[in-house]
C-alpha cells in the first residue's frame, strides 16, 4: 500500500508531498487512514527548527484522529476493547518508556524523559515512515496507547482533544479541589485557552472569565463564558476591577494561563485571589524571564503555581469525553479546514492567527 | 412585631400554628421575613421524636430563604457584603462553636459536636423564639454564617441547596479528582440524589446513572441524566449488566448512595470498579447493620468507602451556585407549594413521596 | 547452570526439592542469585491451594532480594542505573501489562486485572522455570520493574519491604494530609502490624497505638510505638478508653487493620475520631460478612474507609528507604532465619505464629 | 496586678521597659505569666517599622508561652480542656475573624485578611495592654485559640513552635503525598530552615538536604540531616552536582525556601526534578523581584510552586507535638537565653544571626 504525506525536508522550507510504501507492520502495530489531523501552533515553530527536538526528514503533524485499515496481530485499546478494520480511533501522541521513575514511581508519565511524540521526534527516515499526521495514513506502533472513538463523532471535530484538549485537561486534572462555585480566569482565546474555558464551565466552575485580544475568537468565546474582556479594549486596569467586582473584590480562585506568553503571569497573578491556584499552561517554547515578585505574588498571597506540560492517556480521554458531550461548542472552533496538500498553507493561517483550529480533513 | 410559625409541642402530633412577638433583637443578628421554607424528608422523622437532640417545643424547618427586615447592628454575609432590609439571603443551618479541634484543628465543621441546627435541635420556648423556618418570620443570630442572594433566584427553587443541595456538594467535595470522565451511579431519586445527579452531570462527569424506584421521578431526572434504571422493573443483576455495559465491563467510577436505606449498599458496592470512590450521603438515620464482605467489597477491589454527613458554608455556596446556573432544571424540582397553614399536609406529602420537593411559600 | 527449588506440586503436600537447568535467557531478563527470600503468611494460603489463582507446580515465595549473575542484554532500573552482575537488587513482585484502564488512565497500576505475581500465579512448568523465590535462583522477566540495592543493606533484613513492606505503604500513601501531629491505631503485630507501625512513627505520627494478642511481638513493638495494647489482658472497652484517654476523648485521627481478621472493622471503627480515616490493609482472603452500621459507623461520623490491595513500584521503593533508615529496628523483626531445605517447616512456623518475619537465607 | 513590659514607642528606637496595671479582664480571656518569649527575625524587621501594619506604642514579641494565672470565666482549648490557673499553654499568635470567605469557604483562616497578630499589629495603648510577648504577662483574649502543654516540655525549647515552626508546617501540610521515599532541599538553615529539616526527616523523607551559610548553624544542622552545603565552600554548580548524584541525576522531589531570600529559587529551581514542588516559605518582606524563566523553571519540568505564608492552630499542633517529640534535637537550637531588660541585646544577636534562636527567659 502506497501513501502520500507532507514531509518538512529541512527547517523553514515548505513541506513537500512525498510518497511511502508499507509493507508488512511490526507485531502489534495498527496502520490507520487519516481521517482529520490537527494543525496545532506548536508546528510553526516546529517547522522553524525552533524545537531542539526536532530531526529531519519528518512527517509533521501530531493530532490526529484514523480509521483502522490493519492490525498486525492483536491490539486492544485502553478499555480493553478489540481494535478492529473499520474503527475510529485516536491515540496518545506521546509514546514513554513505562521505565523510568516518572512512569513507575511518580506516576507522571507525561513527564517521562524518554517520551517520543508523533510529528514531533520520530522522523520518516526509517521504516515504517508514516509517524506523523500530515499523512493519508499513520502507523500506530505497539506501544502507542490508542482508544476507539464511536462512529458518531465528528473526526475533525474531535482531533482537538489529541494535544490541546489534552493538556487542558491535563492543567484541570491537578486541581485538587472541584471548581463548583469558583470563578476562573482564562488568559488566551487560542484552540488551548477555548478548550479550557468551555471545560471548566461543564465542570462546574461558576464563573469563567476569558481574556483575549482578537474580537472574532472572543466572540466565539462569549458563547458559553459569562465575562469575555478584550485587552485591546480595556486596561489591565480596567479587566483587574471587573474582575475584583464579579468576586466581592477578592479575586479570582483560579487563573489559567493559556496565552503562549510569559508576560501574561505579570496581569494573572494579580488577578488571583489569595490562596488562589495559577494553572500555567500555554508558554510552550523558551522565552525572556519575566520580573518575579515572589513576597508580593507567591508568599504573602499564599499561592499556588503548577506548570502545565503535555498531558497522557487519562488527559486524552477526559478531553474527548469532553468533546463528545458538547459537538456543538466543539464544532465551532474549527473555523479553517484544508486538504492535505494545502498543509502549508493551513500553517501560515495558524502562524497568522486567522484560524481558530485548523484542520485537515482527507475526503 | 408579631409573627406566626408552626410549632411541634408534642412528638407524633399536628403542628400548631402559634403567634410570637419580636422586640429588641440581640446585637449582630438579622430578623428576615420568610419567602421559602423547604420540607425535607427528615422533617418527618423529627416530628415523630426519631431524632433524639430535638427538644420540644419547637418551630420545625432547617431550611429557609427569606428577605431581611432588620439588622441589629451590623452584619456582612460570608462574602463580606453588608446586610441590609430588603436583601435576599439563605444561611446556613448549622452554627457550630469555632472552638472545638473540628472547628480550628481538622477542619471539618460540619462535625463539630457542638453543632446546632434551625428547627432541629433549636426550641422555640425562650425568647428570640423564631428559630426555625416554618414561620413567617426566622432570627438569624450573630454566629448564623449568611449569603446575600441575587434577587433574580427564585426562593422556592434554590431552599434546596440549604440541607440536600448542600449535603450533595459536601459529597462531591471530597472527590480528590475531577469528575471529568467518568461514569456515577446515583442511587435513589429523591431530592438529595436528584440534586447529585444534576450536579455530577454538570461537574463533568461523563456517563451519570440513576436508579430508582419512581417512574415519575425518574422521568424528571431522565432529561439530564444519561441511564435511569428503575429498580421494580430491572432485576439487580440487570441494572449491574447496563452499569458495566457503558464502562467496558469494569464498573461505575464513582457510586453515591441517596436513596436513605443502607441496604442499598450492597447493591452499590457491586457495580463499583476496582480502585472506586463510593459517596455514601443518604443514610440519615440509623438502621439494621448490613452484611458487610471486607475483601470482596473493600480490600481487593482498593476502594474507597466515604461516608457523608450535613455540611457547611462552603457546600451551601457551592449549591448555590449550581442552582443559579440551572435555574430551570432545578424549579422543575419543586412539586409540590404549600401555605405554612399547609405545613402538616406538606410533612404527610412527603411522607408518602408523593411530592419530589414539597416547599412552603408565603403569599 | 542448575539451580534447586523448593516446588509445590499438588496443593496441601509439602513442597519439594527440584533442579532446574537455565540457558539462555529472554533478552531483557536479569537471572539473579537468591539472598533472601521472606515467607509470607499468604504462602501458607497458597500452599494448601485457598488462592483460586494459583497453578501447580510453582515454585512459591513472591518476597525476594538477590545477587545479579547475568543479565541478557541491556537492563535498567527504575533510577535508571544499570544492571550488572554483582548487583544486589529487589523487585515489584507483580508485574502489570501497562496497558489497561488502570495502568495508563486510573493510574492505580496494582489493580490491573492482568497482575502476575513471582511465587502466586507463575508456574515453574514452563522455561525460564525460575519465577518464585523459594529458589537458588530467579529470572526476573524483561517487564519486571527492579531496583538496586546498597551491597550496606542486609537482604535478609529488607526482604520484607518486598510484601508487607509495599503494602503497608500503599496504605500509608492513600493518605492525603500529613502524620504530624496525628493519633494512629495500628490493629495487629505481625509483619505487616509492625511495619506500618514503625513506618507511621517514623513518618511522624505524633502517637502510635498498637493492638495485639502476643506478648512477645508486643513487646517487639513496644520499643518503637507510644501504646501497646493487649487484647488477652484488656476488654474491647478497656482498649477504647485507653485510645479515648491520650485523645482528648475523640478517638484516633487514623486507625489501621493489619490482624487480617474482618471481625477487627467493628472495634476499628469504634476507636476512629468524627472525619477520621480507617486504612484496612490486612484482610487478603475471603472471610464470613461482618454486621455494618452505615449510620453509626460511616455517615454520621463522616469516615473515610479505604481498602488496600497489594502495592506497586512506587511503594517498594517507600519501603526499602524506610527500611534502610532503620535498619536496627527493621533487623529485630527477623526472629526466625531456615536454609531453603526447610521451607516446610519455616511455613509451619509461620502458621504456628511462632516467628515474627521468618527469611529464608542463602549462606 | 502590675506587669512590665518591653515597648516599641517609636520604630528604630531602643524599646524601652514599662509597666502596665492589669484589672478586671474581659469575659471568656486568660491572664498567662510568660514562661519564654522567642526574639523572631521578623521582629528586627517590625522594630525599624518595614512592616506597614505595625502600630506605636506596641509590646512587641509573637511567640510565647506561659502559665495561667487567671481565667475569667470558662475557657477551654483547642482540645476541648478546660483551662485552669497553673496551666502551662501556647496559643495561636493570630486572631482571624472566623466569618469572611477564607475563614468560612476557602478553610484558609491563616490567609483572612482581617487577621491580627501579638506583639505585630496590636497596640498596648488601649486596655488590656499585655498584647505582645516582650511582657512579664500576656492577655489571651477571647477570640484566641489556646493549647495545654504538659508541664514536661521545656517552655524555652517549644516556643518556637509558635511561629517559625508552625510555619514550617503550614508548608509541610501543603503537600499531598507522603514525605516518605522523597529527596528534600532546604535552603537557610536560620530557626525556619533548622525546623523544617528536622520536620521532614521526622516526617519519613529519606534524604534531606540543606544548603547554608554560616558553618555552626550547618554544624548544628549536620546531626540530624543527611548532606549538609555550605554554600561559601561550594559553588552553585557544585551544589547541583551533589543534589543531582544523590538523585540519580533527576534532582529533589522538593525544595523548600527557608533562607529569606527571594534569589535563592533561582538556585531552588534549578534543584528541583522534573514534576517536583517547591514550597517558597521564608520570603516575608518585599524584595526585588527576580527574572523567572517562565518555561524553564516551571512549565516544561510540571513543577509545583506554593506560597507558604504564616499558619494557623492546626499548624500550631503539628509543631508542638514535633518539637515534644524530639525535645534533644530542638533544645540545641535555642542557641542564646536572654532576660526581658536584654531584649533590645537580643534583637542585635539576632539581627547579627549570632544566635540560632535567641529566647527571653523570665527569672
Amino acid at each position: 500500500m502506497k501513501f502520500r504525506a507532507m514531509v518538512l525536508e529541512a527547517f523553514k522550507e515548505p513541506l513537500r508531498m512525498r510518497e511511502f510504501e508499507i509493507g508488512r507492520l511490526p507485531e502489534g502495530s495498527v496502520l490507520v487512514r487519516t481521517l482529520a489531523s490537527g494543525v496545532c501552533g506548536s508546528d510553526v515553530h516546529i517547522a522553524r527548527g525552533e524545537d531542539p527536538r526536532t530531526p529531519v526528514p519528518i512527517i509533521l503533524g501530531h493530532e490526529g484522529v484514523g480509521e483502522v485499515i490493519e492490525v498486525a496481530g492483536e491490539k486492544r485499546d485502553v478499555n480493553g476493547e478489540s481494535i478492529r478494520p473499520g474503527d475510529h480511533v485516536i491515540w496518545n501522541r506521546g509514546i514513554v518508556c513505562r521505565k523510568c521513575y516518572w512512569c513507575t514511581v511518580a506516576k507522571q508519565p507525561h513527564l517521562c524523559p524518554n517520551r517520543k511524540v508523533y510529528g514531533i521526534n520520530m522522523s520518516c527516515r526509517d521504516y515504517p515512515y508514516l509517524l506523523g499526521c500530515y499523512s493519508e495514513a499513520v502507523v500506530l506502533l505497539p506501544e502507542v496507547e490508542v482508544l476507539k472513538l464511536s462512529q458518531d463523532i465528528d473526526p475533525a471535530t474531535v482531533v482537538i482533544a489529541s494535544c490541546s484538549g489534552a493538556t487542558a485537561m491535563n492543567a484541570l486534572d491537578s486541581l485538587t479541589e472541584p471548581l463548583a462555585g469558583k470563578t476562573v480566569v482564562v488568559q488566551g482565546v487560542g484552540p488551548l485557552g477555548i478548550f479550557i474555558a468551555v471545560a471548566v464551565k461543564s465542570m462546574g466552575a461558576s464563573r469563567v472569565v476569558v481574556i483575549g485580544g482578537s474580537p472574532e475568537r472572543l466572540s466565539v468565546a462569549k458563547e458559553f463564558v459569562d465575562v469575555s474582556l478584550n485587552r485591546r479594549e480595556l486596561s489591565e486596569e480596567e479587566r483587574r476591577k471587573k474582575v475584583l467586582e464579579i468576586t466581592h473584590n477578592r479575586g479570582a480562585d483560579i487563573v489559567i494561563e493559556a496565552a503562549g506568553d510569559s508576560q501574561a503571569l505579570l496581569e494573572g497573578l494579580n488577578l488571583l485571589r489569595r490562596g488562589g491556584t495559577y494553572l500555567v499552561a500555554g508558554v510552550a517554547v523558551p522565552q525572556q524571564p519575566i520580573p518575579f515578585s515572589v513576597y508580593e505574588s507567591l508568599v504573602f498571597k499564599g499561592v499556588t503555581l503548577q506548570g502545565v506540560w503535555v498531558s497522557d492517556t487519562r488527559h486524552l480521554i477526559q478531553a474527548v469525553n469532553l468533546v463528545a458531550s458538547h459537538p456543538v461548542v466543539f464544532e465551532k472552533l474549527v473555523t479553517h479546514r484544508f486538504r492535505l496538500e494545502q498543509v502549508n498553507e493551513a500553517l501560515q493561517h495558524v502562524e497568522e492567527k486567522k484560524a481558530l483550529k485548523a484542520v485537515i480533513c482527507f475526503e
